[in-house]
């Protein structure tokens, strides 16, 4: 391959070139998942080796780890979006919050160490920044509470949108910790969720 | 100074050493504190050059960036521990929680930007095991307000005081992303904690 890069190329073999590059980007987004979801500190070289390609190609796509790390992140939370929009939403705002908190906990605990690679790799900005699509489904479940009286209205929809974002990432670290069983993890999450959208007694 | 390195000393300029060590040392802390507080990502040549020691000194304490992160939050948190203890925690569990929450608030936002230092140069598991003294306290308040019959008994202790936690930390991301006032925060943390302390009626 690379002795043929010195030379100019018929334009017949350009869409060739293309289709490489791209199968090179999936193998790789496809290898720094699995190896960052085993270690969220793995290198750059460990990535490669694993996609089968080189150091090189890989800079070549990705300059540095954050940019391939942000990329992973951005693909898997669009999968996660995806995976969001077939949550049925509708009927009672609390049942959905419950549905909505099982589908979001659920893709948290498949993301594994991912979160812990992004979190380490990013920063806290842009980690949330990526989760802005699966925050504004949850801001119009929660405007959708609150206009029809079953959640509070004294605290901004953003901010209850954060907190269940940050109760989803408290229930990923105390599991990881081994201070919470997975399985209760979605339990635990609607019900303090639900308690704190509603004003206390 | 790197001259008589090669020689033998007396015993006598043994204690000189060491206090020029402790020196040393300071003066590392306290610099990395202010440097990290103002970014995050500051290189260890930078905070030597603000603590006024050459990089071999502060690699002499600090073998890695990480130790040296670690030293300065865990101090950081010790100072911390140290605030929460002169806060008033009798009375009503309410009451206490109330003033537990703008005492940990007005706390983290002193600390700025140096949680996301550690956030980013440590794993996630070390930056909460460095909070176990705080949480403790908080522990102890919860459980307190459950023997009371204030707070519920339906989520384990350790849950609720993560989630105060994470409160706190969410409400640093949202205040750093402009989402939300510094002066709104203890108050939207009090009214999320205190209704998610309570079972939703």
């Amino acid at each position: 391959m690379t002795t043929h890069e010195a030379f100019p190329r018929p334009e017949s073999l350009r869409p060739r070139k293309r289709a490489d590059a791209e199968r090179n980007i999936e193998a790789i987004l496809d290898a720094a998942r699995i190896v960052l979801s085993r270690d969220p500190d793995a290198g750059v070289g460990e990535i490669a080796k694993a996609a089968g390609v080189g150091r090189v190609t890989l800079y070549g796509h990705f300059p540095t780890r954050a940019d391939l790390v942000t990329a992973v992140v951005q693909r898997a939370l669009a999968e996660a979006e995806q995976a969001v929009d077939r949550i049925d939403l509708a009927g009672d705002p609390r049942d959905a919050l419950h549905r909505l908190i099982a589908g979001s906990w659920s893709l948290t605990a498949d993301a594994g160490t991912l979160l812990a690679a992004a979190d380490r790799a990013l920063p806290a900005e842009d980690v949330r920044a990526a989760h802005d699509g699966l925050l504004a489904r949850a801001t119009a479940l929660i405007e959708r509470g609150r206009a029809e009286g079953v959640f509070r209205i004294d605290l901004p929809s953003s901010w209850l949108a954060a907190v269940l974002h940050s109760l989803v990432h408290c229930a990923a670290t105390e599991v990881a910790a081994g201070r919470l069983a997975a399985d209760d993890a979605a339990d635990h999450i609607a019900a303090t969720a639900l308690s704190s959208f509603t004003p206390p007694a």
